[in-house]
């Protein structure tokens, strides 16, 4: 942490700041510049309060040296981390890209199936799909809850893929646990602090996605928070940021995918549909996620677009998404990855 | 709802649309321009899905014309609500400002009876402090918990001020419920629906942080959720967005104040500590609050806020909070207000 | 200037960095931390290119310790500056007030004349109004050019109230210069270095209009061209900034009224008109402009919106204004401040 | 148009509208709903003051119907337009991909000589490099002007690269266009409505580049302006807008160039340099841009980015440069282009 006075601060503040960068535990080295005293305060502490000394007399900013992140860092674990969607399945974060498919919602038994068929047949190694949905309105479907559960473990049973449901709450995570095989904490929760410890302490693996205004530092912080429970196993998704723009719902940010790699180990996905809002848009943006580098993909489809209960305008159709998949191998192979 | 064609669309697909239209129980009117068909949607369905709509062939976009939120406006209650802290006790949303202040975190016993007592003497009405606080960081102090909560309710017998204190889990809200007089759900909770229902379904009033990336809309729509969960005591209070901006935490909009009080009939408070993150702006932007029409401000105040375990660049010490007080006070008059 | 190198980095890597940074005319610190090696530059070199070191092996990031602006900063000139917008007359920046009205664009000589005899009987010291309009789409309405400013210089001539008036390219400053007493310079040329200089080679006071994605640092760095080219008579002036938010066109930020008056001595305006975009708006924000501590306001007033040629939709009327500047001078008088 | 009214809104206000509306020349129809009477506007007037309308009273909100651009839509001309550089040279916007690089600044001539070298033998179409350039700071290098412009010519002459190069100002607009074969207009002159007209009146083809806050109909709009004035060659180029990210100088938006094909036949290239602002971000967004859709791709090359006098952080060196250039050719290949 470096610590800058104002030009007008005095002695006394300096040695004033001094004595409270030494009471947390840090050294500190001056250093007269021609305009600006700067105070380095050097130790392995990532989360001392920086607001305290920044509010100190004569202080004119606070410049952390450290990133706040450790166990979800580089830094900590070199190599990258691959995290098996279920025992002895695929994993997302090697090779092979794991593209994870299905309708917004779980809506009834015969359409899930259907598209779990389509989506196994493709080549995804995932079924997405809501049981519980969070909805900007107390008016819209609020999903199947534990029937919609059940039948996608029906639907895993039957193919194979490896189910990914999103859990609204402290209270639905053992519940959920119990039929899925990864624990997705959706975007308007990825600041839930309670639900973040709650999925870090089972064992199921956790897909997190980043939240509408999250910084790339809190992202891995939120990570660090289940990691820190106790579970190992988190997989990042990209999900598009809230800016201006108004042709799409959100704005897709693919940068952030090789950003994340160069400080962290863990895999990264990123979800074309929420992260675009317009069926037209997810095709071209899986391209490029996987081109950007993305260990994986999480894609709304559904047999019906039009009579989908939830986001209906941004799913694709089946045909539309088997052209996908052949036009990712394309690029996969073009980036040294597979399908 | 307004659904434009685009002009290369067919009888056959406006055809298509219309009856997708009345299948959802909306009356259609064809307008036919010189460059596009236009469908009107007539009816007092807010919350059909457009997306099905907006995916269905030829169709270029979609204009909704009602709000999707309802008991929240002010075509359904046209006076303002004012909503008493404590039973008898003083009102947010009447002609007297409502100032709630206190600690960020509840940090001893001795400490926060300090703090009460200046903000009773200074004219407030209601005492801050969280006991669950929700932190970026695991490493972060975290709260006293319920022992915070017993803190609060001691400075209340003591002062008589209503004690407002943040609930962060679904599985806290009866323990909250029991010790304060207002339940607080923080912006990065906005969205976290299961806990909008929680409060919704217990009687204390609740104060509904604006959340960093939230519109308007969603705003108010988070408020329903808590009104239809049963609970009309729904205080909303902006708290500043995720912007660009570098030289404060949060930019806050004070535009948003006058804007609900023309669609909403509920009482409107502004943070100005989370809302620009810094301690030297909130004495100016709590008189620029109160000018734009706010019913109350919501302040972190700590006798020494260098030593404050949380937030400490941001909160104003009692000395500076006496001040804002007094300059508050001649504001309020200047627009026929009172503290 | 802090150098951070990553923890990887080798000691040949460091070697390297300091032999730049020497080369660049800076003196190096070295303080070796826990984790990573950091290099404090000392010297007043401000603009020295970060990014070749940033760019350079083994370098994590590059943190900056003095502000890239100086002329326009504190640390050169500590007392506010007042800037008189004609010689003689009313200034900004003082204790007084300044209110500059007027219409969005000079559509005809007697509506201008009209609203120049209001705003001088309501108590404003200037007179706005567009001759060369800026506009989003080449179909619209672009101003009246010169005959535009010879209508303005009528209503000096009638009322005394300064001219305020855009600028749109550097081929017309002459022209503007000549009639006008004060030069705007629009939030979409914040960033027209050739303009900015060209204002800054005129003798002219200039109104500079934040743009609508500029950070507070280059809001000042815009100021700075113009002082730097030989003009000290910059009035900074805020308008919004571009966010989601979607019930305003754009995002007024009140916040950064206090934020440049602590590191900059010229004086800050609010232009509550184009900040907000809606005629409802305009009232409360006027008044909040004033209780944050801006030194005036840039209001569009019109005798009659609905016909008005441009912006429409956000311009008061007179009778609106006449309500404005009374409540503006009770929040005057609250914040010691008068009209 | 769409003109909804309040619920609380007179019959004799509705008349009004109704009349305003016939007075621009549209013919209305009123639609009676069930909370709300809407006034649906005919005709073929794209730029009518939708803010006379809105501002007037009884009306809740303006709807437009129609997009504001028009010699830039889809609807004007369906088939993609492709764009020579150079008369009888590579054109942008067909199956090849048409790849610009070269330094930020042009520096000096034996530098520019060997990028242009590198640039012609890896396969790229176009040289680019700054002799007029935009800086946010005064004390910056601002270009070698025409000196620079000489260089380019020559670089030219030896390799039979396309020039590219910044214009500023309309006061260097012939100058530029005496050398370069492209007219870039930069992100912070998107706006800049004087020079779009000027560039529009001259016969070399404008590369457009996005400004930081431009939404896609702002940026088509600009295009407007250059076509309306003359040029029907403009070629769009996305480059990142700003956002509240932090490991990015910008937040490059990808979706936007499948979203503008939907909407305009202009063609689309896309400039990774500018749109991350970091060296070792540029090669993955260079394959995701063209996995994205993207016509070419503009990109900063230095044989020594350390010593670079301008954006010596995000420039890639000359080996960096070829390798992006072999991946490209791959995921070109992939979706059915080529290099």
């Amino acid at each position: 942490m470096i610590v800058v006075m104002s030009p007008a601060s005095t002695k006394q503040q300096l040695d004033h700041v001094v004595k409270m960068v030494e009471e947390m535990g840090l050294t500190t080295h001056l250093i007269y510049g021609t305009n600006r005293t700067v105070i380095a305060a050097v130790g392995d502490k990532r989360m001392v309060d920086k607001g305290a000394i920044e509010n100190a007399p004569g202080v004119e900013k606070i410049v952390p040296i450290l990133s706040p992140f450790k166990v979800a860092s580089r830094e900590v674990k070199q190599e990258n981390t691959a995290i098996a969607l279920q025992p002895g399945g695929a994993s997302i974060g090697g090779k092979a890209l794991g593209i994870v498919a299905g309708p917004c919602s779980v809506e009834d038994r015969d359409t899930l199936l259907e598209v779990a068929d389509a989506v196994k047949a493709a080549g995804g190694v995932g079924l997405r799909g809501g049981a519980f949905k969070p909805r900007t309105s107390p008016y819209s479907f609020q999903g199947l809850a534990e029937k919609g559960l059940q039948y996608l473990a029906e639907a895993r049973e039957r193919t194979g893929l490896a189910v990914v449901t999103e859990v609204l709450s402290v209270t639905h995570v053992d519940l959920v646990a119990r039929y899925a095989d990864v624990l997705q904490v959706g975007a308007r929760n990825m600041q839930n602090f309670m639900l973040l410890k709650a999925v870090g302490e089972q064992e199921k693996p956790v897909l997190l996605k980043r939240g509408m205004s999250a910084t790339l530092e809190e992202f891995l912080l939120a990570a660090e928070y289940v990691i820190n429970a106790g579970n190992p196993n988190v997989i990042l998704c990209e999900r598009g940021i809230r800016t201006f723009e108004e042709y799409c719902r959100n704005t897709l940010t693919l940068t952030i995918v090789p950003a994340i790699k160069r400080v962290s180990h863990l895999p990264v996905m990123v979800d074309p549909t929420h992260g675009t809002g317009h069926a037209y848009l997810v095709e071209p943006m899986c391209l490029a996620a996987v081109a950007a580098g993305a260990d994986g993909l999480l894609i709304e489809v559904h047999p019906d677009p039009e009579h989908a209960l939830t986001d209906a305008a941004q799913q694709i159709d089946i045909p539309q998404f088997q052209q996908v998949m052949k036009r990712l191998a394309r690029i996969a192979e073009a980036v040294d990855r597979q399908l």
